[in-house]
Parts: structure tokens; C-alpha cells; sequence
């Protein structure tokens, strides 16, 4: 958890509310019931806590510490806003993070391990009583960089794992993104969600491969916390209807591509805290017309020239 | 028309046929009969026009000049396939380009004007004996920097505008890309395609916004001509069915996606020359399954915690 200053294209925030574990908590409660375990500061407003709790989140977890919470501070570009450069980050009370499980906890059937450092990570699942449901994991650049060895470790651990689409490459050193994917599922994760910002989502589970649209914005405010929706919208998704077939991932990318869309219309969680429900299945609804189209049917044939055949 | 030499990842090619008008021809002509309007020099190859007759392409307005062929070469990006440098570009035969039309081509109800300078789109079109049924229009960074004013104006005239997307925002100065189609739809065209490389299509037709996903290739040859093949697919289905409805161009936008992705994986034309019907419709019908998954039924609801009702 987390409070970000940003700078964006249309305007910006000092010291708001922020963090992987929020954003994937609140945008996970709409649909599941979600037990966070995280670090605060001294700092860390009753408010911020209260919003969580508002949002039936469980935060016996929430581990509030001397000293002050994570901060991180950055701007997004002003052409193209999936760019960003970070100014300052603070770890603060983060610095020294050993994240705790409570009993139940460790019996979670679904977990997801949060953007941290992979050793980390995998302190948390070696920490679970059994092995859960569906583990899924996001990780960036930066882990590739600096732990590589660590992140491949728990990567073999995992289900599910959320990637930029150019981390995929940089991790497998594929430039190839099918092959990339596939080199990341024969490790041992069943799918691996390919993120592409505003251009949507490559989901490749088993031998599927399905394409999300991103939902077209007017107006897009913050880009900071879109991944970690889309987290928390595909694993609540997940959660709440135990549907782990490639049916069920395709449902949860489309639903995590929803919240992903909600949280960059405004600065940190003012959109993604206060939807409603017709908001969400509006917007689900929307997003999956915008790839609708009367196909052929079976016994249908493209209008090729010379009576359907082509003359090649 | 052109002779390209390209080096990309995956090889290289010297002085191969490429060119707007080839892809496109060759790419429509499993569709719908291709007139072509084009310039060549002495040293084009016998054998590259009798390519464009065997897919029965009219080469009546094929203009033989004294000189060379236009040449282009350039290098794609190792990282990133869908950036490109110029290193050579040799007008030769094109620099007194002044495209003549037939009687017949003058009659034409669907009519490309392929990317060259805006002034000779305009000639072309203003030698029309009727407003053609469909007018659509390709064009480029360059022509945005160095003749805005007669883009603009050609751009009034055309009901179809194919621009990749940072050259939408580009020539419309709006960072948001609804916005920025919107606003090329207020200045007379019906659709805008936004092409974004391999992460697909977005059109915009009246109030309605589609998203084409992009076939995921596993071998990417060579960028070169996906474009244009785009475009002969888009065009050769709506003049095959006469269907200008937004669902004509939602499944024209579809069929350009699969040419555009045949396009790239060889060198030159030697994949989008060689296609069978078959090889068309299957890989149509996987990009139609790329999207598509079990949604909500219209009675449905989304798994919500709570019942059916979000708790915010």
C-alpha cells in the first residue's frame, strides 16, 4: 500500500492513496471476498483503512508499522500516457517488509502475489498451509533486471502470471510473444496474461490464445493501478464462480479488462471505489460488443472472386 | 509499385516487388476485380506484371516509363517489428508521377488511393466521370508534415481513412484517439481504421467503435506491404458485397486483418501471392475465435459479491 504523487496529462495528485494491494483489493471485493497482507506507515490515514473495510475488505493483515508508508512519485507522458518515469521512490516502512499470514489466511484458495520483490513472494506461498486453488502472480522490469533467478523460481510456482507484453519478451528473451508465452507455460504456469495498455490483453491458457479489447476511453486520467484492477477484477472473478477452464479465464480477462478501464478514469481509487454494479456489468457488456460482428456461419464462405474459390 | 529492399530480424531482400498498389492488388484480387492506376520504369520484371495477370489484376493502367522503378529500403527493429528506418528512398520514374485513368477506371464505384503525395490523391479522384460508391484513403507521417493543408483537404472528400494510430493523433493534434476520430468524422469521413501494428484494428464507422484483434504470428518476416494488404482485404470484400453497413465494415475490417497478417510472413508478395481460399477462411474464422467467449446471456448478471448487487 502505498501513497503516490502523480503527474499527468490531465492534471495531478500528491500523496493519494495507491499500492498494488489496494487497488487489487478493492476492484477483487466487487466480486469475492478479499484478505489483504500488506505493510503502512505511522501515516496511513484511518480514512484509507476505512475505505477498505467498506468495501468488505479484510485487513487483519494490514501490518502498521513505525516510520511512514511506501511512497512513490511519477509522470506519465504527455503523447503517449502508457509511458511513465518514475521521480522518487521511498520504501519507507516497506524497506523492511516480512509479510505475515494469519490462519486462515494460509488456507486461501486463491492468491495472488502483488508486484514485490520475488523472494518475497515466495516467503508468502511457502508460507500457505496447502497449496491453494490458483496462485497468480505479477511481477516488471525491474525483477527481470535485478533477481531474474529469484522470479524464475517462483514463476515455477505459479498459475497464472500478469506481464507487460514487453516484460514477456525481456523475461524469456523471445521477441516473439507466442513464443515467449510458450516458453513461460512449459515452466509451469497454465496462462500467462500478455498486458498491452490501452491495445487490451493477450490471454494464452493451454493451447488458447484470446484477445480482450481494451475499452476505448475519452478520457483517461491516471494509468497507475489499471494492472492491478484487472488483477483484482480477473482473480475476484475467479474466486467467485470457481470456474478455472479456459471459459472461465477468458470471462475473468474481459472482467479484469472492465476495472482496468474504470481505474485510469480517474486520479487514484475515486473511480474504482465507487462503482456500482450496473456500472461494471454496463461496461462488461460494452466491452465484449466492441468485437462483436455477424461472422460466416459453418456453412457460410468468404465472398471470394470466381464463386469461392480462390484463383491463386 | 516498387522494388524494396528490406532487412528485418528474420533476413533480408534485395530489390523485391513490393509497393502500395502491388499488396493491395494482389491482396483484393481474391475478392473483387483490381484495376490498377501505377508507375514503372524499364527495369520492372516482366514476371512481376504477369503476377499481378495471374491473380487477374487489369494492368491496362500500368504506366511503363523510361528509367528506373521506385525504390525503397530500410531496416525493421529487432525489439520492436513494427518500427522501421528508412535508409534509401529513390524516387526514380515516380518523381513525375501524374496518374492518367481509363474510361473504364474512371467509372469505378470503389475506388483505394493508395499513399502517395495528397495532390496526386485529389488528381486521381477529381478524374472520376462519377463520385465513386466508396472512396478510401491511405496516407503517412510525411504527408502530415510536409502537405497538411492538401491531406485535409482530401481528407473531406473520402468516406474511408486508413492511418496508423499515432498518425491519427498526429494529424488531428488530439492525444485521445476517440477524440481524434471523432474529429476526422466531423470533417466528412464515415470510418476511420486506426491500424496499431500487432496489436490490430480499431475502427470507428458513425457512432460505433470495433476492435480487430490481431492474428498472433508466431514468425514475423517482414512488416513490409501489411498495411496496404490491409486494405486490398477491406475494400475487396465491400466492393464483393456491396455491404457499406457499419456490420460490412466490421467484417471488411476483419478480412484486411487476415491479408495484413498473411502480408508479414515472407518477404515481398510470395505469401499474399500464393494463398488458397482455404488458408483465407480458416485463418479468418481463428481471428474471428481470438475474441470470442461464453458472455453474459441478456438475463444474466455478473458474479457479484452481495447477491447480484455491488456493496459500494
Amino acid at each position: 500500500m502505498a501513497y503516490d504523487s502523480v503527474k499527468t496529462p490531465a492534471g495531478s495528485r500528491e500523496d493519494a492513496l495507491g499500492g498494488s494491494a489496494t487497488f487489487f483489493s478493492v476492484s477483487g471485493s466487487y466480486f469475492a471476498p478479499v484478505s489483504v497482507v500488506a505493510v503502512v506507515g505511522e501515516d496511513f490515514k484511518d480514512g484509507d483503512v476505512k475505505l477498505l473495510k467498506n468495501h468488505g475488505v479484510d485487513v487483519s493483515g494490514l501490518d502498521r508499522r513505525p516510520g511512514k508508508t511506501f511512497r512513490w512519485s511519477g509522470v506519465y507522458g504527455a503523447e503517449d500516457v502508457n509511458t511513465r518515469d518514475t521521480l522518487d521512490t521511498q520504501l519507507n516502512v516497506f524497506a523492511d517488509f516480512a509479510p505475515e499470514l494469519s490462519l486462515e489466511q494460509r488456507k486461501s484458495p486463491y492468491l495472488f502475489l502483488a508486484n514485490i520483490a520475488p523472494e518475497l513472494q515466495m516467503a508468502v506461498l511457502e508460507k500457505m498451509a496447502e497449496r491453494p486453488r490458483l496462485v497468480a502472480l505479477d511481477s516488471m522490469a525491474l525483477w527481470i533486471d535485478i533477481s531474474a533467478e529469484a522470479l524464475e523460481r517462483i514463476i515455477r510456482k505459479v498459475d497464472v502470471l500478469f506481464l507487460d507484453e514487453t516484460e514477456v519478451r525481456t523475461f524469456t528473451k523471445h521477441s516473439n510473444l507466442v513464443e515467449a508465452a510458450r516458453q513461460i507455460m512449459a515452466m509451469g504456469p497454465s496462462a500467462v496474461v500478455a498486458k498491452r495498455g490501452d491495445h487490451g490483453v493477450l490471454l494464452f491458457h493451454g493451447d488458447s490464445i484470446f484477445s480482450a479489447p481494451a475499452f476505448p476511453l475519452e478520457h483517461v486520467i491516471d494509468p497507475t493501478g489499471a494492472g492491478d484492477s484487472f488483477a483484482g477484477g480477473f482473480m475476484g472473478y475467479l474466486a467467485a464462480t470457481g470456474d478455472l477452464t479456459t471459459e472461465g479465464f477468458k470471462f475473468a480477462t474481459m472482467v479484469g479488462s472492465v476495472m482496468g478501464s474504470y481505474a485510469v478514469e480517474s486520479f487514484s481509487l475515486e473511480r474504482t471505489a465507487s462503482l456500482t454494479k450496473d456500472e461494471i456489468e454496463s461496461r462488461f457488456r460494452a466491452l465484449t460488443d466492441l468485437t462483436r460482428f455477424t461472422s460466416l456461419g459453418e456453412n457460410e464462405s468468404l465472398p471470394f472472386q470466381g464463386g469461392g474459390a480462390a484463383h491463386a
